[in-house]
């Protein structure tokens, strides 16, 4: 079984392609487990909840990146390690690597705290493939407003930051997947979501983890 | 103004002494914040029920240090460092010794894992002295249980732990202030509220942060 993570900035079709991939596995008589993160735990959603609303108080830069690293500790031993222990394979919405992106990258929290942290949450559990789904400030921003229009919902408080949080959110993401080339893939999320899966699937076959 | 923290065991008499110390720096014109741990902000108290109750979700060890952690960096942060800015001494109910005697001593994480969290949360900010009360496990068992039928208040999540537990928990404290013994103060919390006083006041005026 495998640990696969899916990172990109919000409306970068991780869902989609989260659920094209859970379908083909199935379809393989492959067992799979979605979760995400911050949650994936009925203790991790009542922090979620904690970091994204608009309303009540809200953490500051330091307690906002310990909240997610309680909510990714909670994750793992609870969730993700006993799921990949029965067989099953684990794909997650946002792991680790967010937590560099958003708050080292985004809120300026120096790196090398970031991975220590992230360190202890996961003890040391790595995902074996980040596929992150790249996509321009611009063009992500689109997508969540024409999501929020036709759902009602309002953005959350991270998605609400300025595109220039954004952008450092998005180079940090790039300069991660070029720094352990072999444990990313990028996929640009501007293709269609047909040509994304098989770019997806091609890599999964490459690599090993799908055979 | 001085950051002056209180630990013990629970009933170990620490809001009595953190009440008398107030009115005397009162008394002597001098501004004081009383605070606790987890919480002293609205964000840190929702994250203290998330901790301490004993229903619905409970944090496992490590999900649970970070979410003291969190409590502690937005108290920092957001009232703490103000508050000893605007020349106000603060009088806290527990404070970074405690993640160490529980989480470590009590959990067995690591304390190295523990100091550094603790670093980062607090970054860096240290109390001018640490006050312990130090009782033993039986006596404080049987002063929780006469508050409790006093207050009809059941234990909380950390309360209710074994006395094997709490034992750990004490013997961490006095390592600690046995290791740093120029920045605690060892009290026995059998002694008289006024004894105990008496004690902490000739402490802090032979240390000079009392004149």
């Amino acid at each position: 079984m495998s640990f696969l993570v899916f990172e990109g900035l919000d409306g970068s079709g991780k869902s989609s392609l989260m659920a094209a991939l859970e379908r083909e596995l199935q379809a393989r008589g492959i067992s799979v487990k979605r979760t995400r993160e911050p949650g994936g735990t009925p203790l991790g959603d009542e922090i979620r909840n904690m970091i994204l609303r608009t309303e009540g108080p809200s953490p500051l830069a330091r307690a906002e990146l310990l909240l997610y690293e309680a909510s990714r500790a909670q994750h793992v031993e609870q969730v993700i390690r006993p799921t990949l222990a029965s067989g099953v394979w684990v794909l997650c919405d946002r792991f680790a690597a967010s937590s560099v992106a958003f708050q080292s990258g985004g809120r300026e929290i120096s790196e090398n705290d970031v991975v220590m942290l992230n360190e202890f949450a996961t003890g040391g559990l790595k995902a074996d493939l980040t596929i992150l789904l790249d996509l321009s400030v611009e063009e992500s921003r689109k997508r969540r407003q024409g999501r929020g229009a036709a759902s009602g919902e309002s953005e959350d408080r991270i998605e609400s930051e300025a595109d220039s949080f954004h952008e450092k959110v998005r180079q940090s993401f790039l300069k991660q997947a070029r720094e352990d080339a072999g444990a990313w893939l990028v996929l640009n999320a501007q293709e269609t979501p047909e040509v994304l899966f098989q770019q997806l699937l091609k890599a999964l076959t490459e690599k090993n983890i799908l055979k």
